[in-house]
């Protein structure tokens, strides 16, 4: 049943192909866009063109930067001897908001995934690999990979690669979060909550 | 914590203001964006501003189109006796999905809502009037405005002006949704229901 006009039904569809969003949010965002001042349309429209054209990889994180090496990279007073790699760039300004961390990133885009043929050429790992020989400071590479069968395997395949460098790898912890209680913890959680425990001294 | 690149911070916030999308959605959405084909998020860009452009309203119904008179509209094959008023283009499309419903359509873009600041004026209200006016072979109106306080308002509002041209008012029937207990209707919902009993013959 496509009574649609031809441009609605195009709107629709190039919305319901966006992640998370069925043909019923995309009808709702189509009649919305329809609905908006033309000025405010082009603006949306503009600023996806313009996201794609200024966007690109970082030379040195593979963060994604309108700068040939990204702000965090470029930045003098964090510290350039700690790398913490993750997946994504979402990853990235997750870690940011904590506030806890000042070192530099690696976004790997991806995790190996042999299910998916995602292999480690497909991420970008030779990227870092590249990095730590040409940056003789780090002496701490963070592997803050998702907490999934994917993360944990990429993050072990890359403790391997660099652990002969001399590099110190370590992986962030997995537990319980924070203002949770045991009882609503998955056993998987929890054994990795045992398993990670800490010395109260 | 504005630490995105200034064109990814305004692709976000362009996102985020759509309906529905909150920052986190509209974020997920951004970096899918970025990750996209380039030419499938100009495709995007470009399907917002040609439907845009190509879209107004059918000059007779009010439903959006890209023709003069839509194609509802200029179906001779339709009943061109009823009129089924609707709140939205949306609702059209509800409306057709049911293929129980022949006969044309009048989109309001909207109902009267004194809290909201929204006046008999403010709606295509005064168009369905003019229509009437030169279209003597209608004899219903269907009035299936929403089934919430300024749609029941809207639709006595209407019926009121139709009634002395001696055109029938009809509104649509409430009641509990078929498929669903009695146990789970809320009390107006049943309360309509008893009220809009129909004798079984």
């Amino acid at each position: 049943m496509s009574r649609y006009v031809s441009s609605i039904a195009k709107l629709i569809s190039k919305l319901g192909s966006l992640p998370g969003i069925g043909h019923k949010t995309a009808q709702r965002l189509a009649f919305h866009i329809l609905n908006m001042d033309p000025a405010a349309a082009r603006a949306l429209a503009e600023a996806i063109i313009e996201a794609k054209e200024r966007v690109h990889l970082c030379a040195r994180c593979c963060d994604l930067t309108d700068r040939e090496v990204c702000e965090i990279c470029s930045d003098e007073s964090r510290d350039h001897t700690k790398i913490c790699v993750v997946e994504s760039p979402s990853d990235v300004i997750a870690m940011e908001r904590t506030r806890e961390y000042r070192g530099l990133y690696h976004v790997l885009h991806g995790a190996i995934s042999p299910m998916e043929n995602i292999g480690p050429e497909d991420i970008h790992l030779r990227d870092l690999l590249q990095r730590l020989q040409s940056s003789p400071e780090v002496d701490e590479i963070i592997l803050a990979n998702n907490a999934t069968v994917e993360g944990e395997a990429t993050a072990n395949y890359i403790a391997r690669l660099v652990r002969p460098s001399g590099i110190n790898c370590s992986r962030i912890a997995h537990g319980i979060p924070f203002g949770s209680s045991l009882e609503y913890a998955d056993e998987v959680t929890l054994g990795r909550a045992i398993e990670g425990r800490t010395l109260l001294l």
